[in-house]
């Protein structure tokens, strides 16, 4: 199958709103974000919940509408682990207001990072059971799909990177992802799938095979940024396009051959260096690069 | 099987002697460590060849053939891959010294790190195809197993947590260690093996599985420590078994079901406390730890 070309325009290109959530050190509001985005020709953005909350629900939906400005996700469900019954009913209350959320802003799937162990995003992990919290998430995510297939919202399962497997996500590879879209959703209804993020599996020796597995049907969402050497920070030290060592172009063509058409969402969490510069430099270099390196 | 009770003595512990490579903020030679095991009663080390090299592999084995004190394994061969054929050569031949240092220390295994992108270690990667490194590396532990063979020294791949996918390991899963063990030995001789670290597997969503498909043959060294949260350096924040969230007690279950009967050997690095500490606060503390958390 032939990749689709990225060289000479960006219409495929989606930015996720972290990537510019502080500019020059400072956080930014949503609907500044999206106006730059609009400005820098971005078709598609993915938001998270907590700047939407701020801005509010019915407002950015407005804009985007005003602006013919599309969703490539919306950022996130899940966290489903906890430690009691009220924990975890609290947790599909919360997963069932940001499908709604995700349906009010006509997003294509709103993608979910599972958690892990309760506490360890604190620095106080409840236990250490990894099997308990897989098992939480494999309820928690066949509780939740019950009502996004009512209001027909796919969620979208994130695998995160190994390092994170403590605090944010117990779902760690493409592999064990699918293993999960399979027991709950073994029709391949469209209903669930995964959001794959470069920089959690760029590593994974079985990544191609488990792309080619997933399919078109189970791709829903693809991020892209940048693995650095040295990398200083297990959460916000990631890489634009092109400055690291993840095969970018490999990947996609990988993901285009399993029939992926979708965008190539840019998420780069990096505190010390793009969080530090203007938004608008931000922009200009996702751009350029998802030309020259996507 | 019945789990080896490690609650009543320090019998199967072995340190890495990493874990005490820096006392109180200060680099410490082998011979020195070497006397501090045996004074806290320790019967086994893992040496690192730059330690024995400064210490002189001679007066190294003579300490401890003194002190019958002996090896879980030697630290390490491996970084295969290479930008040209005489970096390639250069390996091997490094690997053949390796090889016939253990021996001469009588350590039960050659552990391997494997190396990845050429460069990477040093932030300038030569190039980003993990495809080749991994041939590279299947092609230079094929060779090095030849000679391994021939002086009769088991070499243990070491599977490197993913967040060391660029710069340290290409191997990154027991599965695909195992895959290139049967690869390259299939009749399971005892030739090749793996080492398991807790601290590179704990996630993984598969370990209970591939150390069951391991068995006695292939799993040659087992090493312990902790992953903390947070974890806030990619190389050098492991934790005291007990302070973090690995199920160490569960996994040396499966690792024992599976038919190891070897030490468990506490690899640490820790720059900003450990390797702060004195030394005999550590191996009290490694000893201790071991009894009730191991």
């Amino acid at each position: 199958m032939n990749m689709r070309d990225f060289t000479t325009d960006h219409d495929w290109l989606s930015i996720n709103t972290a990537t510019i959530r502080r500019q020059q050190g400072h956080e930014v509001p949503l609907t500044r974000i999206i106006d730059q985005c609009a400005a820098h020709g971005v078709r598609a953005i993915s938001p998270w919940r907590d700047q939407v909350a701020a801005a509010g629900l019915g407002a950015v939906a407005r804009q985007l509408r005003a602006l013919g400005m599309g969703l490539s996700g919306y950022c996130r469900g899940g966290f489903f682990p906890a430690v009691d019954p009220a924990g975890l009913q609290a947790a599909l209350d919360d997963n069932r207001r940001a499908i709604d959320e995700a349906k009010a802003l006509d997003a294509p799937c709103l993608v979910l990072v599972t958690g892990s162990l309760p506490g360890a995003l604190n620095g106080a992990p409840a236990h250490k059971s990894l099997e308990r919290v897989r098992a939480q998430v494999h309820d928690g995510i066949a509780a939740s799909l019950e009502y996004a297939r009512q209001v027909g919202m796919p969620l979208a399962i994130e695998p995160l990177h190994p390092m994170q497997a403590a605090d944010r996500a117990c779902i760690n590879t493409l592999e064990q992802a699918l293993d999960l879209c399979d027991a709950l959703d073994p029709q391949r209804s469209g209903a669930l799938g995964v959001a794959l993020d470069v920089y959690h599996v760029w590593w994974d020796p079985k990544l191609r095979q488990q792309i080619a597995r997933a399919g078109a049907e189970r791709l829903l969402a693809c991020h892209v940024c940048d693995w650095l050497t040295p990398t200083r920070d297990l959460l916000s030290d990631r890489g634009m396009m092109g400055d690291g060592v993840v095969e970018l172009r490999k990947i996609r063509s990988w993901v285009e051959d399993a029939g992926f058409r979708g965008f190539s969402e840019v998420e780069i969490f990096s505190q010390s260096d793009w969080w530090q510069r203007s938004g608008d430099e931000v922009l200009a270099t996702c751009i350029a690069r998802h030309r020259t390196c996507v």
